[in-house]
This record gives structure tokens, sequence and C-alpha cells, in this order.
């Protein structure tokens, strides 16, 4: 069962793509444009609401493009849409990604403009990886981001995800399982995801096993007797009532009781938690840990710690298996050089840092020509060379250790919910900004 | 490469699924808990920024249920848990779903508390499909509600979606597509979603492309010869320059010239629009059309057109394929009924409609018992019984015009994109609601 995510991902990969891709792909080998070109995949600007992006999807992406084949029925099924000839076909049959790509690690922070990934290949190879990198780095990168919130506003408390009823699709909670853990997230109730990825998987009880029970008390004598350990979900009724029954449950129990805690899941989240810790403590049962989930994300998770809630751990859904207040990302992926020329665009609010490039990261980053001898610690790193991989995907331990210690190495602000004053400093090198400059210069005179 | 959505769904579908259901549904075995229950899936209440939801993945996840299956290797990684005795996992090893099914059609408006699927089954089947269940019909009516606000916003003009390479996923890319288009979409630009659905798919030309050349013209000259009926991007550089450079062309064409429009990609598109409609209309092309695309939502759209911008067709991404503005839907999977009686629960704001339902509509809703003989147009209809289908599953083409005419037959106040004041009425039967008042009372006093 174990594998890369892109197990879940079906058939027919291959034409997972928009279709002007391919239409592109076709002029420009038609047109005997074979030459190298560079893409680039950044965002344009960071959301307003992120101080940070964490990289995240990576290492799949590349999996993913180095195992790219057109299969017999992708063929069949372009070749009926009529407008490719058989000569292009045939070059698709035969397709192997045979370019370089540089990366950021799994699980780096990374800022506006700056590439998480750069694909140089032909260019109609390249071309033709767009919507899938572009997809799968983009929702996991997306959901990483906010899953880093919600870690970082429950300081320290566990934070568990139970978003997968929630997210955008299989594919969407299951990637995202990973890219929570990689976040910092502690655990998953998705089994798939956890035995997929080796993430740890848990699971407390749902109102209906109560309520298919003649009354509460049965219901938890009959959970616990399965599930010694399990955590009681107390608000199907009326909350406090299902904390006594679950402190008559443990006093019957006695020295073996076993019950790991309890589940609040509407209502009050600060003033339930505060009166059960009263009611469990008062009744000698303070290793008994309160859950909370309903509705939580980042904001609502600081708010109860601010307000002193005895909250351990935070069941986080909707709000973080969707992004929910940013629910995408303006990624691009950009061509930045063709040819061994760079290129960029003038489209209003969507420059194009031309040429291959690299993020130099010291005090502050700085974006400049892969060529530039600059000072910090380079991000990006050569993972493919001529179709082959030069360096090993990530771990997700790994992938997981690189975004707790860089985030870590961050400025504080960066690591408060509210905008980063001032945002983490980002600069163009004098290479790039000229280069920059110079191709703007030319194009506004003459495109 | 047909085939239902589930053809993009994992080997291992069998374990998408919280860890809370397997520990239930193993409980409720393990104790002797065989009765019937039945399962309302339904909206808690609508979006504040929907007027109603168009019902969708209804047909896809009931086959998924029919088919759902634990392979050896899903048993296999269950028994690595180490928590489940082998008496379950030889339960679900031969697990086949024996149950009822009622469903509304694929594409039916649905309001707050309706229930769009019910599922009556042996209380371990039904507990086991929740998060399936949730996640396939939640994305899918969540992208379709989106989508028909677009729709809508276009007022007949047409709506292509160029969203795939910013959802969540390549399953909610693939599935959304098919949404979009019940809603009224009427293409994508996404192959592998066209080949599968039977959906038309469109493409037309990045800013790569033109960048890879040395001067604009010489693109679109180059992408005209292979594309004769093609779009071309005009904003890569300056926008109405790259009009004039189409002009040039199409008069270089002469007679032959069979190119389709443009597209502004960029800018104010209402203005660029105007400017562009004027001269191409003054140099003899009024057969070109304007394609617009970029940062596109139902409010821009509904600007745009209000502006009187001469605008096509509009390409729609980002906003529609993530449901930008309200990214998930508050959808419960709840037990109504257990051993043919109805139940409920207190918990504050989430109330649950108890027994077996049936939504009548007429020139409002009223959700009442199933047993009730009540006027109006009955929603659910039987679509599983002990296992097997006795309804097939809509097609594509069905479900777009079940959307399609129950859109239009809905309070035109309805079809807005503010919020349609009053809101669509929806009442509960006396039946229910006396059910719920018993019920509530009787958990009140002594849950």
């Amino acid at each position: 069962m174990r594998g890369p995510t892109n197990d879940v991902l079906p058939d027919g990969l291959a034409l997972f793509t928009d279709l002007y891709e391919l239409r592109m792909a076709r002029a420009y080998l038609t047109l005997g444009m074979t030459a190298r070109a560079t893409f680039s995949l950044a965002v344009r600007a960071l959301p307003a609401s992120r101080n940070l992006l964490l990289a995240c999807g990576v290492d799949d992406v590349i999996d993913l493009v180095l195992g790219l084949r057109f299969d017999a029925a992708s063929l069949e099924a372009l070749r009926r849409l009529g407008e490719f000839p058989e000569e292009f076909l045939a070059w698709l049959g035969s397709f192997r990604f045979s370019g370089d790509i540089d990366a950021v690690a799994e699980g780096t922070p990374v800022f506006a403009e700056e590439p998480l990934i750069e694909i140089t290949a032909p260019i109609a190879e390249a071309q033709l990886l767009e919507t899938l990198v572009m997809n799968q780095v983009g929702v996991q990168t997306l959901l990483a981001s906010k899953a880093l919130r919600v870690v970082l506003a429950a300081a320290g408390r566990t934070v568990v995800d139970f978003g997968g009823r929630r997210a955008q699709g299989i594919d969407a909670a299951l990637a995202g399982a990973r890219a929570f853990h990689v976040a910092g997230v502690a655990a998953t109730s998705i089994v798939l995801a956890g035995v997929r990825h080796g993430i740890p998987v848990v699971g407390t009880m749902a109102h209906s096993f109560v309520q298919a029970f003649a009354d509460e008390a049965a219901a938890f004598e009959a959970y616990a007797s399965l599930y010694p350990d399990t955590t009681l979900l107390v608000d199907t009724y009326d909350t406090l009532d299902g904390v006594r029954r679950v402190i008559a449950l443990a006093k019957a129990l006695g020295p073996a009781c076993r019950i790991r805690g309890i589940r609040l899941d509407s209502g009050d989240l600060a003033a339930l938690a505060r009166a059960a810790r009263a009611m469990l403590d008062a009744a000698g049962l303070p290793q008994l840990q309160i859950f909370a989930s309903g509705g939580l994300d980042e904001h609502r998770v600081a708010a109860l710690i601010a307000a002193g809630a005895p909250i351990d751990a935070f069941g986080i859904g909707t709000e973080m298996s969707v992004s929910a207040d940013t629910p995408a990302l303006d990624l691009a992926y950009k061509l930045a050089a063709y040819a061994g020329e760079p290129r960029t665009k003038l489209a209003p609010g969507k420059r194009i840092l031309p040429g291959r490039k690299q993020v130099f990261r010291a005090e502050g980053d700085v974006i400049g020509l892969a060529a530039e001898p600059l000072d910090g610690t380079p991000l990006l790193r050569p993972v493919v060379r001529g179709g082959a991989r030069v360096a090993p995907p990530a771990t997700l331990a790994e992938a997981r250790r690189t975004a707790a210690e860089a985030v870590a190495r961050l400025p504080p602000r960066l690591r408060a919910l509210g905008p980063a004053e001032p945002a983490y400093p980002v600069a163009l090198s004098p290479g790039l900004a000229a280069t920059l400059a110079a191709l703007q210069a030319r194009h506004a005179l003459s495109p």
C-alpha cells in the first residue's frame, strides 16, 4: 500500500494537461523549435494572509514527470480528437523527460517570485508539464502553508487532521494529509493517507455511535470496552452531562481505566473545556485529556489558547483541508529562457523573472541569475540531470525536519498569524534586475 | 479512456475512510448491533453566498459504494495497524453493500437540510461509507454550485473551464470539469476530463509560445499556419499592438483566414475588449470573437456584461476551480434512524432531521417523513435496493438538462448573484416537525 502520491493518480495521467500544451508542443516540433527552454514555477505574490509558503509536492511532481508516459489508450484518445498528426503522436508515444530540474528541498519556506522548481528541457517537453506541475505543487504547497499556520497557532499542542471528508476530492485529501504532516501536524484520521505515507492514524467516535444506543452511558461503556484507551465524544446531547457520564464510567472501571480523554465538538469550546477540566480534576481524573474540534482554524485555535482554555489537542477539519481563507495560490509556470536567451513578458502585474535563476538565503533572500556568485545559501538544488534523478526525494520525516528547522530560523514576526511588518525581504540581484530591465526596454520599443 | 470518475481513484479506495468509521463498524458487529440504520447526507445551512446548491456527484458516489471492496493489500494494511480482530477483517473482506439508497437526480437544486442521499443499511455498512460519500458529493456539489453562478452571470455567453491547473488536485480537476458541465459550462481545457467524460475540449495558446519567438507577429503566423481556426493570445507585450498584429495577419491571409478570435488575459478587460472590437470591426473582421480570461469570477463576468464589454466567451480558472469565495460546504452525513426508530442529536446549531425522509417540491419545498402523503414532486427516488441499482445513473447530458430545467423553474430571485430575498421557502412537514420535537424533548429530559 505504501508508495508515492502518484499511486492515486489515474491511468492516462499524461492527458491531465490543458489542450493548448499539446498544441504548442506539436507546433514547436513541427516548426523545428527544439532548443532548450527554462520554465520557472513561482507564486507571483504571497496571499495577503500568508507571511510565507511552505514548498510541498516538489518531490512528488518530479517523480510524476520522470514517470510520465503516453500509453496506447491515451494516444488513441488523442488520435480521435482528430487534430494531431501521427508524427506527433509517435513523439508522444516515445516521450521520456530528458531535461534538467532544479528545485528547493521539500518543506522549504518560499516567498513571492522565488522559483520552487526550474525545468530546463527541449521546449516541447518542458511546455507539456505545465498543468501537472502547477496542479500538484500548487495544492500541496497551499495545504502545507495553511497547516503551518494552525501548527504555529497551537503553540506546541497536538494538531490532528480531520479534514478528509471535506477536502476537495480524494487526491487533495491524501496529498493534503502528507502536506499537513510536513508542516507539523501530528496525525491524520484518514486510514489510506496513514498507510500510504506512514503518518500516524487516529480516530475517536462519531455522534452516530452514541445515537445508535438507547442512552449515552451505554454507548460510552460499550466503546470503552472495545477500545479501552479511546477518546469519548461528549456533545451529542448535553456536553457536561456527557462529561459526567465519562467520569461515572471511569470510576466504575477503577484503576483499570485507560480512557484517554473527551472530545468537545460544538458550543463554547473555551467555557466547556474549562468546566470539563474542573469536573475531571475534581473527580481525580487529571490524566484525561481534552480534545477539541468543530470548525476550528488557526485564529480560533489561537483564541482558545489565549483564553487559557485547557485543551490538549485540536482536530482540524474543513478550514485546513481546503485552506479556506486562501483556497488557491497565484502560482505560475513561466518561460524564463529559450535557446540560451532570457525571456519575459509585459502583461500588467504579471512580470516574469528572466533566465535560469537561484535563490540565495541569508538574513533575507536575493533572487539572482543562476550563474551569479552571490552570498547566502542557494535554495535551488540540482535534482534531475538529463532525465535522471541526481538527488533522491526527501522522506516525509526529512521534509518535516526541513520545514521545522527552516521555519524556526525565520524572523519571529514571520511566524505570527497577522501580516509580518516588515515583510520578509526578497531582492533581485543586480544581474537579474539588469537583465529584466533590458528585456522590458526592448519589448516596450518593439515587442 | 471513458469511464466513471472512480477511474481516477486509487487502489485501496476502501481505506479512504476515517479510522473511527472502521472502529465503530467493528464495534457494532462485535456488539451484535446489526439492525438497519438510515443516514442522511445534507448541508446544514446554505453558504451565505449561495441561493441554492446543485446536487452533483450523487451517481458517481453510488457507483463507488456499489463497487467498494477491501482488497487483500488493504486488509493486510489494516492487520498491521494491530487493533482489529481477524473476524472483523474477514467481514471487511466479504463486504458488499447490501442496503438501499434513495437520492435526488444528478443536477437537482437543493437547499438547507434537504437530503441529497439517504442510505439505509445494516448500521456497520452505512457507517463505513461516510467519509467517501461526503468527500465526493461534497466536492462535486460545491464546484457545480459555483459554476452555476458563473453560467448565470454570463447570461448566455459561452463559459469555458480553464481551472485544471489551479484545482485542489487532479481528482478535483476532473470531477470539477464534469460538475461544471452539469452546471452549464460549455467546455474544458483539460484533455483527460474531456476524454473521460465526453466534454468538449478547447485550447488557445500560452504566453510562453509568443515569448519563444523573436517577435509576436512571427508567433501568431506560425500558430495560425498549424491551427487555422485558433484564438490568438494578444497580451504578452502590449495588448492593442497584439490586436494590430492579428489584423495584419488576417489581412495577409485574406479570404482564407479562419482565425476564430483573440484572447485578452490581463489589464482592463472591458476597455480592451471595446477597443479591440472597434479595431477588428474597422478592419472588416467582425467575425473574429473576443475571448476574455484572467482572474474572472461570477461578479467580474457580471460587471463586464453590465458594462457592455463586447466579450463573446469567458475562460474561468482559479475562482471556479476551487469555489474560491466558498471553498467548502457544511455537508453532514448523519444517523437519522436506527432499528426503525428515528434519531437526532442536540449539539447546538447542528440538529438532525430524524427518520427516513422525502423532499416534496412545489412552489417551495417541504421536507417530510418518507411515509407522509404530501403534495409536490418527490425529489428522492429509489436508486439502490438490496445492494443493486434499480435506476441507472444519469448520463452527463441528462444531468445537464436536469440542472438547466430545474434552475429555470426556480423563482428568478434565486438566479441572481446577490442573496435572494426572501430565501427559497423550505418547511418541515407536520409529521417531521412532531417527530423532531418529541425526540428533542426526550433527550433534553434524559439523554
